[in-house]
This record gives structure tokens, sequence and C-alpha cells, in this order.
């Protein structure tokens, strides 16, 4: 691709790989610009502001959760949970560059979780996890897995796992989280 | 107590209200002065920044996973891990009102965490509940328990469940997590 193409996709792509590297807070739109040699009014044009450019990075995952929930909505409790929890393994391996920025930035983390409850996601998240009528084990099961899933990670040996003992990993502390260990999700009903 | 009293420890329980209430962004030093109904060179006598008061209202929750390691670490895996993960869950309840505030809040918790890993608390605490060779599972278990315990909590139901409750559902939680379930740590053995 010719430098000096300012298009949105690859204003996001550059936004991804600056923050990574040097954090939410210490990239500007200049630097962006620069990375992609075009000029700062190119940047202006599609983003005003870095929380817009931040919005945009996070706006694949909030899809992500989005169509997620429309799929997983469609089949009755306690598959919804155990296809949920599935799900969100699949996309934090799928997403991992933008987990892993959102993880350990907590600017970028802050605003995603405004986001998420600007717009409901958060709620039917908990929702779909805990079921109806929770009681206190799994109201907490589902916050920390959330948490765990899209907080900030402590744990660089984490980062570093390969995709598919990651993707395991989530998918199982997930169904131990919330009790959906015997739960066979391969051909959940339909209601 | 009379009013004009700014001791330490008055000062770091007037900042806990304050932040639970406006948060740590919307705190100042006046607004604790104004509230013990001190001068603001009486909170400078004893606190110069605002990062000073954070880490003092932090202190309490780091001291008492400092002796909670010291402690646990005099028995053998796994136990030793069995062991944290009670002490974890019986500190969040506890320490409530501090958690409370720290997971609430962006600024306190980048503090918090910053503080761990400078004094080296986080380390121990991750290896404690992995133990030694630890698998990708229990690795993402370990990071899902903290996070989950001191991140960002993102259900305002958790936060009311009654301090029994909480205590009970984040023991089962963590143990369920770290394949901890079947440890008797009651008459735990020491070496």
């Amino acid at each position: 691709m010719p430098r000096g193409d300012a298009a949105p996709e690859r204003l996001v792509a550059s936004a991804l790989r600056l923050f990574a590297r040097h954090g939410v807070a210490g990239t500007s739109l200049q630097m962006i610009a620069d990375d992609l040699g075009v000029t700062k009014a190119a940047v202006y044009y599609h983003f005003r502001t870095k929380d817009a450019v931040v919005h945009a990075v996070l706006a694949p995952a909030f899809a992500g959760f989005a169509e997620l929930l429309d799929e997983v909505e469609r089949h009755p409790q306690p598959q919804r949970a155990a296809l949920l929890v599935d799900g969100l393994a699949r996309q934090a391996v799928q997403h991992r560059a933008l987990y892993s920025v959102v993880l350990r930035d907590v600017a970028a983390a802050q605003l995603g979780r405004r986001s998420a409850a600007h717009t409901g996601l958060w709620d039917r998240l908990r929702a779909t996890l805990a079921g109806p009528q929770a009681d206190g084990g799994t109201l907490v099961g589902a916050a920390m897995f959330l948490s765990g899933l899209v907080g900030p990670a402590v744990d660089p040996d984490v980062l570093a796992l390969d995709d598919d003992v990651l993707e395991r990993a989530i998918r199982s502390a997930g169904r131990r989280l919330l009790g959906l260990d015997g739960v066979d999700a391969t051909d959940a009903p339909r209601r």
C-alpha cells in the first residue's frame, strides 16, 4: 500500500500498533500521521480526538460481543451461557492484539468499560453468563470471568501462551467458574 | 473526637470516605481538610500529594497481602494455594470499603497495581496461587482470580452481597478456578 494513504482502517491499524508500543497516553494523533506518512490534517479528517481513535480501535471487539450475544440468545439456558463462554474465549484469542492493548492500558480499559456500559453490552453479558435468579456464587463467578477476560491482565506468562492453549484455558476457566462443566453446547437446542 | 484533629489515621479514613463518594480524581487535599475541619497545611504536614494519600489508603490491603503470604508460605502445596485463596477471600470482605474504592476507581487501581508490582507482591501472589510448573489453565485461572479480586468489578449486584455470602463465593470461585476443590486446608501441614 502506498504511503500517504489515510484510509480509516489504516489509521486504526497504525493506532493499535502504536498503542501496543507506547500506551494510549503515550500516543498522539501526530504519531499516527507520522507512522503512515500522512499529514495530521488527514488524520483529523477521520478522527477529531484520541478518544475517537480508541473507540474505533475497540469497535471490532464490541461488534464481536454484540453478534455473539445475538447468536447465543437463540438458545435456552444453560447452553446459552456455555456457548457465550466458548464464544468469548474464541474472541479473546481472535482479537488478541486488541485485548492485550486494553488489558495493559488503563486509559483504554476505562474508555472501553464506559462504552460497554453505555451500550448495555455489559448487562447483557452478565445476565447471559449468570442466568436468571443467580445466587452469590454465580454472580461472583460471572464478574470474575468478565474482569479476568477484559480487565487488566496481571500475568505476562498468560500473554505468552499459544492461541489454542489460551482459548482452551479461558473456556475451561469460564465453565468451571459458572458450573457449566457438564454442558454439551455442540448441538445446542434452539427455541 | 474533636474537629481540627489531623492525625494520619483520621486523614486516611476521611480520604476513603471522600474517594467512595467523589472518586479519586474528584477528591482534593482541600476537600479532606474541609471534611476534618483542619487547614490544608495540616493535611500537607502528613501528605504532600494525593498519590501519597492513595498509597496510605491502600497500605492496609498491601500489608494484609504480605502477612498472608508470609503465613501460607510455611505450608507445602497444594494447601499453600488453598490457604491463600481462603485468606484472600477473607481479606476482600474485611477490607471491603477499601476494595470497593479500588474496584470502582481506575486511578486508584492503577496506582495500586504499580505499587504491588513495585513491591513484588503480585509475583508472590501469582506464584503461590499457580504453584510450580503451572500449565496454561492454571496460569489463566490464577490471573482471572487476581483480576476478578482486585481488578475493576463489573457487577453492582456483587457489591451488594452480604459479607459471608461474598466471602464464600470468592473462596469457592478461587478454588474451582485453581482446581483446589478437594484440598482440606483446615489442618494444613507445616514444613
